[in-house]
């Protein structure tokens, strides 16, 4: 790939509570990697975006592909009602091949015109059509996992597996998504009530012998807590029941919720190097609670933000940046006044680098990062103080106003896909 | 006016919690108000919005017209330091007409644009730009109250009155806001701490004499709280204090926020028929906490939705429910779990009928209620459920996800907008 350079109003984090801003900067791009950040005009090709902000791509670390059909829709109930009810009937219906096409095109495309670069997907237990998905996401542009869901207890007929078939399925979705080279499969047990001992021994094997990154759902709601308990005796913790099954801490590993982790589970996530998976907009509609994240930010774990699609009803990492900064107030405010609500700046932070880091280097316009940049035409928002506005004041005002509107222009791994 | 009739997919609520429904509807008008509700086509011309969602106007029960120009702007802070370092400083520049005439125009043009049918807005001390404003809400065709804001004490120089001006400046603001018919005044102390005892004893005799409504600031937050009851030993507590001078209870009033009431201001509230105004986007923006919404309803006290831009960064009632719904939630998982979250259609019609009952009948399609009425075109709301959900199930999936897109046409006391 040739090099290029984007000129705008360069907005990016390289640490958490920190912009570095240029405005009528240059972004040289080359090999699909960051190669400098400068005010002087370089020597290749410009891509005139004047007056735009530019900012890196956002990733969104947790979301169902099934249930953005319905994203914004049953919000009157709680986690296990909701899955019974409404979630669990949904996703069976991605068995359907032609089901699947129609739904997973909707949500490609609007992942391809929001500021989204990197995601990490839960599919359903049907292995071509998770497939199908990362076929989709792959043509939309995107980079980053697919997981073929796996589920052999306290399921509805219509979406349990047989464990040897779970087990046998995950092996063919493997071999089959080795084809795909931007989006690669991640394993992804639903959660532990979802699968029996023996299904997760099997899993932990292979995600050994494969060096296989993992995601699951960890301490999201209170019931959910107790119910493991009970049916993980051997285990100290929710968590150290994954640990357990070699799915905490020996290979990457996304962790979505944590809304009610204890201390020990904190400490064997940092040791880990396991990244949190923050959706405060689901954690909010779930009734499940608010993540003590500047917690885990204090010490040291990774954490990024996720939408969580369809516990979240919005597919907009703005929103989600929105959202984090909200519940971080009234945990402050209601829970724990020793945890400062996060900035703007530490949202932002963790929406694009931090979150990013579990794809590798994406998510800031630092030199040998990844390409990922999202150009906003913010010229749009309407106020009468917008031409006093920093580049810092405008990436908020465009976040809280306009989340996901006016995206003109995104580039993933150097790639322009508009 | 003459009768006519808009055809199309009619959902509303009388009562808390219950939507009424009627697919292929018409929703017949005459003289401005609402005639009926069919199956049937009447004989009157028809308006077809045939497949369109219609529901009732909404109420913004308040708002600050000159921080439109910054909300979305400054978040990472608190009320009282919010108010000092942004909100105060802004306001003074509302003394340029010029400057005033730009923010209000834009203000003005969105609110037409949304689902917002009726308002209760405050301005700032300047008589002559919230006579502007009123002159461009009345011209964008909303309905509602607007308030010249009185404040004689801590308050920065540049928007602090004397005492006797805020008197006479009220007095020629009353005078003058005579000549609209839509936005009428409203007596609008900015909030205790802003007005001295001399100032707010001269507005209550204002209040009594021409009995005029009142808007103000009540328990939006704990230190405000701690300032009030250091600034009037006189008083039994926050509310008792607008008690002592007329403000509550004696004409209609509308308090905003309410975040921190004791028992005996809610049963102040209840006697008097206070209007609560729940905003709860601005109650999380400024880490004020979360308002017992459940408990108003249940002690049968006046509740409305409202935006409180700035402390709120959206204009949309569409987003209000929402995050009515989203904090109700964490506060019956974090506060107090005999509260019971609040559902949609609850939240739905606090928006609608709840606050649209501080301006008359407004907010429900009931025989006699003002014809209100906005029109929304959710065949744009993108996901292959769509022909299989039901009119709740519509409008719940587009508060969540499209807030104030897609609407498409609006009558305010059955005079078509657009």
């Amino acid at each position: 790939m040739a090099a290029y350079s984007v000129h705008g109003d360069l907005i990016w984090t390289e640490s958490a509570g920190e912009f570095r801003t240029m405005e009528g900067g240059y972004l040289t791009v080359d090999g699909g990697k960051i190669i400098s950040v400068s005010q002087d005009r370089p020597s290749c090709p410009v891509i005139d975006m004047a007056g735009k902000l530019v900012i890196p791509g956002l990733s969104d670390l947790h979301l169902h592909a099934p249930q953005y059909a319905f994203a914004g829709l049953y919000m009157d109930e709680e986690l296990l009602e909701w899955l019974e009810k409404h979630t669990f009937p949904e996703e069976a219906k991605y068995g359907d091949m032609e089901y699947a096409d129609k739904a997973y095109s909707i949500l490609a495309d609007d992942l391809r015109r929001g500021a989204t670069t990197r995601v990490s997907v839960f599919g359903t237990i049907h292995t071509d059509s998770v497939l199908l998905l990362m076929k989709k996401l792959e043509e939309a542009g995107l980079s980053g996992y697919a997981g073929k869901v796996n589920m052999d207890r306290n399921s509805p007929d219509i979406l349990r597996e047989e464990t040897e078939e779970s087990i046998r399925e995950t092996e063919r979705f493997l071999r089959a998504a080795a084809s795909f080279r931007e989006i690669r499969p991640i394993i992804t047990p639903r959660f532990i009530p979802s699968c029996s001992d023996e299904l997760m021994e099997a899993l932990g094997r292979i995600v050994l012998r494969d060096s296989l990154p993992v995601q699951t759902h960890l301490d999201e709601n209170l019931s959910e807590v107790e119910w493991v308990r009970e049916l993980c005796p051997f285990s100290s913790s929710y968590a150290d029941a994954y640990k357990h099954f070699h799915m905490l801490g020996e290979t990457p590993a996304i962790m979505a919720h944590c809304v009610w982790p204890v201390e020990s589970e904190m400490e064997m996530m940092r040791e880990g190097g396991v990244f949190v998976a923050h959706a405060p907009s689901s954690n909010t509609n779930l009734a499940s609670g608010i993540a003590p994240v500047r917690k885990f930010m204090e010490k040291g774990i990774h954490v990024g933000l996720a939408t969580d699609v369809a516990g979240g009803s919005s597919l907009s990492m703005f929103q989600m940046i929105h959202d984090a900064v909200s519940v971080s107030k009234l945990r402050w405010r209601l829970v724990d006044s020793s945890e400062k609500p996060l900035l703007f700046s530490e949202a932002f932070y963790l929406a694009s680098k931090g979150g990013g880091a579990f794809f590798g280097r994406t998510g800031s316009f630092e030199p040998g990062y990844d390409a990922d940049i999202v150009v906003i035409d913010d010229s749009r928002c309407r106020t009468v103080l917008h031409d006093q506005l920093s580049p810092a004041e405008r990436l908020e005002f465009y976040t809280y106003r306009h989340p996901d509107e006016f995206v003109t222009a995104k580039f993933v791994k150097g790639r322009r896909l508009f």
